[in-house]
């Protein structure tokens, strides 16, 4: 589950992190942290994994908050929604990809947050090269407010608008929406199905729900080994619909769109729907994934590799 | 799987980490490094996981190696070790933990390495809380080397332990030796078995090997999750025997020693025997855990919480 967002006044003698790693800028709305990628970030590509760069959105995300003073009783609402049990979840994740960073690369993540339709707010992230500027990574998110007790969905009160509007940027999404609708998949419709998939303890956060960044993972796990090894993630569009606690059994359903269905090395772009669902058939996430072709030499001489086996 | 250690002339001008988060110090012969914990790095106890412990203990290792100047060609051997086509494979691991750290605190990691027998090299490691000194956890490895090509282990060649023997510090184990054998379990002797276990394509390094550290979150697998929630992990022991590829399905069995084997809540510590294995038999690691019970205040008051849920 993504962590929670909250707002307070400002406390200025917060703003600067010990480590220099975080910081507010532009007039105090938009907040930037660098992120040198490490060994264990990156994967069988030899580039940081998707998870690693969802993660790095959480932590910037909850950096922002915490740096800009608005953590202060570690939970996550503000006065006015901690009066009414409101807290906030997100219903929608989009990340681009154009380049994937290495161990030892400095990222520098950018985030900031906006108004979106009447009763959420928009969370946007940019994830530069550190030293040439280079945009690596979109993001954008979208979150509503849900009582804590009913886990029902809740407009966003007049008061609680009050308190968290000063820090909304009046800005396009830094990515442009993915409207089209996420189909449902079924047993019939998807071409690939894992079964039985469980967390593992390490999954779950300090709410004993699994992290929301968990659910890429899973949603890989339907995905044909082929295309990850001949295609890099690009992009990932993902609908959150349900919490899914310790004791939950998924199953993962990814259907891969066109005609390529079965052999990938030589297609270009691909495009996947997912879904996770419990066995009960109840949803948990939907998704749709964009593949294009690793360039060769990214995964070319293996023997060129920093690490070995035990 | 662990990354590779090796060894060539120092470069002064390597010496500085860019962040200045990790640095040579006594005399060029331990390496330090700070970690701040983030958040995505804690689990349902609030507190940095074994993996996140372990993964920085990699990462230590390895900027030691970076920093020092040894990881040139991005492989991983001495130039006499090349010639022989011989790397460093880790055969065993153990890690005492203290206290664990929570998120935002900052760790720093000392490690060093020291002769090991007659053909080995041990690998320490220290981490401390960096405000107070208190110490967090310690850590010890072995390592040897082995044939690229036949997978079979080499004694040290006389003009390898020439050029490594500069950097060993003559250091009794930060750990002391957990020398009782490790017994090997079937599905008699288990009092857990977890089948079917297969990696994730995050799992795998850049060896389209799995990383060691993950087979932490596969033993844990087969623990009993009430063992989990009602105890922490004290200490770990680990001997690797095999390597895992990406088309390994592996079992996982447990064996609790003593009387309490399936009632853990009103226990003191408890001892748990370990191994994961193919499903043809052939062993991969062999592992022993102990537990202690939780002070109640770490995972109380579950409304004292940073994170919410999507």
């Amino acid at each position: 589950q993504w962590m929670m967002l909250d707002w307070k006044p400002k406390r200025p003698d917060m703003l600067i992190d010990p480590f220099d790693l975080g910081r507010i800028v532009q007039d105090g709305l938009v907040f930037s942290q660098n992120f040198s990628i490490r060994s264990y970030e990156i994967g069988a590509d030899r580039t940081a994994s998707i998870e690693t760069l969802m993660n790095h959105l959480q932590e910037t995300a909850l950096n922002h908050v915490k740096t800009a003073g608005l953590l202060v009783d570690g939970f996550g609402s503000t006065p006015e929604m901690s009066k009414r049990n409101l807290i906030w979840v997100v219903t929608k994740m989009q990340v681009l990809v154009d380049r994937y960073p290495t161990w030892g690369d400095v990222v520098q993540v950018d985030s900031w947050v906006a108004s979106s339709g009447k009763n959420g707010m928009r969370r946007d992230w940019l994830i530069r090269d550190s030293n040439t500027g280079e945009t690596l990574t979109r993001a954008s998110s979208v979150w509503v407010m849900m009582n804590k007790q009913t886990r029902k969905l809740s407009k966003m009160p007049d008061e609680v608008r009050a308190e968290i509007q000063p820090y909304f940027i009046d800005s396009d999404p830094v990515v442009d929406e993915d409207s089209r609708k996420l189909p449902k998949l079924d047993e019939v419709t998807a071409d690939y199905v894992r079964k039985g998939l469980t967390p593992r303890w390490s999954d779950l956060d300090v709410n004993q729900h699994v992290n929301n960044v968990k659910y890429i993972g899973w949603i890989l796990e339907s995905a044909p080994l082929a295309i990850m090894e001949s295609h890099e993630l690009a992009s990932l569009t993902l609908e959150y619909r349900r919490e899914c606690g310790k004791e939950s059994v998924l199953q993962s359903l990814t259907a891969v769109s066109g005609d390529q269905k079965f052999d990938f090395l030589d297609s270009g772009d691909v495009e996947c729907q997912h879904m996770l669902q419990l066995h009960d058939g109840a949803e948990i996430v939907r998704g749709r994934t964009k593949w294009r072709p690793k360039k060769m030499d990214s995964f070319g001489d293996m023997s060129q590799i920093p690490a070995e086996s035990a």
